[in-house]
């Protein structure tokens, strides 16, 4: 069986915030658990927040915007190694971390002020990976962190979380080689465990309810990786 | 919190086997639950298997399949509305049913014997309605019911599941109109909820477990929807 606890009553994460201590003293940790956090908490934790009004917007930002704010779109810009596909105001942007996502990970949305904006972390691994070692030194408890965003999908309505940044996490579950039921090898069979654990961790996170992490607990999913590693290599990529 | 069970100890299933009584049979259902039946069981269940040794390879077929085995390239061009993309042997096409999907859906792992190829369900909603009928019938529990599979992404390593069918299940939650804890308005923040639900079960279905079927209790998902309402409208999608 696997359970899902949200952490509850966590205050607005602001620029400076230990994550750790904040979950630490909310959360009941065991070792092998996985400790989901959204990447807006983290974000912001970080600093990680660009006010509009500083911004100058550049022409192509302005072209990009159309009847939007441009200085938004000089943010994505900026955040991008590349527009993968744009129809305004809609923006996909391969992001400086190698993501492929919409407007760069730059989101308006739970912003700490009207007229900000908020990034994805510089190193989302990192950011696990320190959020990690803080439990570790508070709670004793080794367990793995998830940094999770949501994330449109092409040919699929609706956004789902999927894993940005990990810490002690196995990103892919890799069944080649091993055999189903019947026998057969199951060729090709490459699971994405930690974008899986993202998205169920969304189910209690919820967008307003304020709760900026969870706790799941009996999936083994222990194991080293990045959350670069669920990136599509460009040169496989058949979509970008 | 929410919980995810796995449906132990189900035989390997064979066509006309009541799904429905097999689970019954070895889960604690309450009204309000979700429970996610793996595609292969709910293919195999209802009959929807081809014998490759029957099928006879158009040249479009062998073609398309390289050194690959062309009856299941035919399979799979009988199966599909259209090509999207290949780069053989991959094919990514668009299934009568309407997903975007690898190979049309049609997989030859865990088929019931060598030689054969397992399809989707013909009406994936209506697979779901059956079992959800069943469930009631016979526990009196009104659940959820989602048929999973699971799919390949653009832009990200491994597969996630998805719901391909559903019943009694609200497949999107559309935050439009809420506030977040700021008071500002989150546009265009759809969660594709019956895929996250149907990715969390994964994490105990297991593909060389035997394990076709989960329950997850404490997610408020009851609406109406089709797994179709998951699938991105061709006019609205920059990757079709």
């Amino acid at each position: 069986m696997i359970s899902i606890v949200p952490v509850e009553g966590l205050p607005e994460i602001l620029d400076g915030d230990d994550l750790a201590a904040l979950i630490a003293e909310r959360a009941d940790l065991r070792g092998g658990d996985v400790v989901v956090v959204a990447q807006k908490a983290v974000s912001k934790a970080e600093g990680r927040v660009v006010r509009l009004a500083e911004v100058e917007p550049s022409d192509e930002a302005r072209l990009l915007a159309g009847n939007e704010d441009p200085r938004r779109f000089e943010v994505i810009l900026r955040e991008s190694k590349r527009i993968v596909r744009t129809r305004p105001p809609l923006v996909i942007a391969e992001t400086r971390q190698g993501f492929v996502c919409a407007s760069a990970g730059v989101d308006s949305s739970n912003a700490p002020e009207a007229g900000m904006v908020v990034l994805l972390p510089e190193d989302p691994d990192e950011s696990a990976a320190r959020v990690r070692r803080g439990l570790y030194e508070l709670t004793g408890a080794d367990v793995g962190v998830i940094v999770s965003d949501s994330f449109g999908r092409p040919w699929r309505q609706g956004t789902t979380d999927v894993a940005i940044g990990l810490s002690g996490i196995r990103p892919l579950l890799d069944l080649e080689g091993e055999r189903d039921s019947a026998g057969y090898e199951l060729h090709a069979t490459v699971i994405a465990i930690a974008d899986e654990l993202a998205g169920a961790a969304e189910l209690v996170l919820g967008k307003t309810a304020g709760i900026p992490a969870a706790v799941i607990r009996g999936v083994d999913a222990r194991g080293v990786g990045s959350g670069r590693d669920l990136v599509m290599p460009a040169e496989r990529d058949l979509f970008r």
